[in-house]
């Protein structure tokens, strides 16, 4: 018997309803495993704009901190998009809780499920036996270094900036990974024009004599981003910048068939984070057709996290058995659709 | 009768063996319309470098201001890639070149050809109808901007820049051609973490009132890079900046089911320079297996920026003609596959 703390932050859309589901399957591998998960929901994104003022209240981040693990829904309203000049939004919460957190490394494993081939864009024989999982930088890059206006008012920039200390200590979560894996290490960069990419390069390439049995390759981002459509089984696992693994790592979630079967794991210095994939998809909030799989495997990586071994082999085992007995939300199954909860029930059912 | 100047840059790679079927192209609409075409080779790239130990020597720049139109093969060299230390690259020539003749905006049609939809990667139901231009800036952003190491050798920076001016110049020219097309210009930015990309949107959205008859869509770029896979026909114009410019014209190639059929019109202040979307690929030079259509295709979109409208589309009819016929390549057509250069004789014969 194992007691964890876990911090739940459902976010906005249709973030609760996913985690709603998720919280089903912590609580029933507690129950079958009479283990104790003290869990405790809060704030963050719009919700937490609305209520607060402020995209990630101290309690929030105070709370997640105490935690052993956070389990995120999504956060994000469009009406904060479309107004350029707000101050406030929803992601400034999720980007200063990654660095808080000290959340360096996002972890997104992609894989086709034999089950649903037939629902990705792409062919069949593309795609089969694709097993990949991207290492992403989360808390360096464009996305965390300067930002603003030139006083005249007609310019902006975002400074992009890595130093060897960051890409190192991803970088040896991937090369471990990779060890564990296939043996296959692809750096996605731009080396032909950044010097931050070339910084990347430099240091994985050094690194690499350490890890003799990992074969890496390099890849410049644009080709990557055609190489993960023609042929995605040639990846075993990709490491890549924070700006480029965001938009690879999304671009790869369309081979599975649906964002809704994709987890994600962020780990760093201290407590980690889980998250679907998915964005908080507002126009589904509510409707009960949101998929909770992506959450429920989320939790499934969570448990693993914790060392809770048997238990996420468990979780995973009932995705599988809800894949293949057809237990799915419309996107995936338009004509007999599960709701969100009759999915949830299913997988928590069967734990 | 016209009589015109065309610098041809062959460059590297597959560069020379494409650039001579797309030059007796342009020879056979010389003829058949009695035009005169002064054709000029010059060295760029990695040939160059040997050559002359510089990617751009002053005696192809010279040529390029001096002429009508440029037509680029491809540049780039492996051997350049692996050395992330390396002072002088074949990519600083295409760069500085971009830079010096102002060639600010890249534009990348992309369609995909209802012979070909059986050889993408993508399902036929996905892509039929797909007809979308990409509008890359390409002089401004992270490629251009200040980059360079720490002073203590231990971080890299790339600086992302963009003004008012240089997203306007573009901006009018992606709303112009859309309201030539279906009327919808999609912006791919990422406003919800860069401030560049806010800069982008601002301005956009105030530029949009100038053109009532275009509808105005704003899209993340990870979602972007979700889009054009899952539904590509939802676009007409695409409009974004260099970087992300780079990786989704790239990533929407696919689409076509084979780069080498892909062409790209790089314009701006003065002369025009128009080349394929793929690379050098040295691994096929020499072989006579590399597609010359992207850059046949390339010379039909040179003379229409010429203004010669009728021979423009006769190149294309005759495109046309070949994939019809199944005059193809081998990435295309590997059981019965013609030669680069019985390819380049049939469209050539055909005008
Ligand atoms: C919401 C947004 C800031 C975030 C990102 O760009 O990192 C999201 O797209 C993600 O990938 O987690
Ligand atoms: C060769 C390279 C510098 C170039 C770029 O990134 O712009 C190429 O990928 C392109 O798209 O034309």
């Amino acid at each position: 018997m194992v007691s964890k703390k876990i911090a739940v932050l459902p976010g906005d859309g249709i973030g609760p309803e996913v985690c709603r589901q998720a919280v089903k399957v912590l609580e029933a591998v507690a129950e079958r495993f009479d283990h104790h998960f003290a869990l405790s929901s809060h704030l963050m994104g719009a919700c937490a704009i609305e209520a607060t003022g402020t995209p990630l209240p101290n309690e929030t981040l105070a709370a997640c901190r105490a935690a052993d693990a956070v389990l995120l829904g999504a956060i994000g309203d469009p009406k904060y998009d479309h107004d350029p000049s707000a101050k406030v939004r929803p992601e400034q919460g999720l980007l200063r809780l990654r660095k808080e957190l000290g959340l360096f490394a996002n972890i997104r494993p992609v894989v086709a499920y034999d089950v649903l081939l037939a629902h990705s864009p792409l062919k069949k024989e593309r795609i089969q036996g694709t097993d990949m999982v991207i290492f992403r930088e989360l808390t360096g890059g464009i996305y965390f270094g300067e930002k603003g206006r030139t006083p005249d008012g007609e310019g902006a920039y975002d400074h992009c900036v890595y130093n060897r200390a960051e890409i190192r200590r991803i970088a040896h979560l991937a090369f471990q990974a990779a060890a564990g894996r296939r043996r296959h290490l692809t750096l996605v960069d731009k080396a032909n024009v950044l010097e931050t990419s070339r910084l990347w390069r430099e240091e994985v390439r050094e690194m690499a004599a350490q890890y003799p049995e990992v074969t890496v390759d390099y890849l410049f981002v644009d080709n990557a981003a055609m190489q993960i459509i023609l042929n995605p089984t040639q990846f075993d696992v990709i490491l890549t910048e924070n700006m480029f693994g965001d938009i690879i790592s999304d671009e790869a979630s369309v081979i599975a068939g649906s964002m809704g079967l994709l987890p994600s794991a962020s780990i760093g210095e201290r407590v980690a984070l889980f998250e679907p994939i998915h964005g908080s998809y507002p126009q589904a909030a509510g409707k009960g057709i949101a998929n909770p799989i992506a959450t429920i495997l989320s939790v499934a990586m969570l448990l693993e996290h914790l060392d809770l071994i048997e238990e996420a082999a468990l979780v995973r085992e009932a995705v599988d058995e809800a894949l293949h007995n057809g237990i799915l939300t419309s996107e995936l199954s338009p004509v007999a659709a599960y709701s969100t909860e009759e999915v949830g029930n299913y997988i928590a059912f069967w734990i």
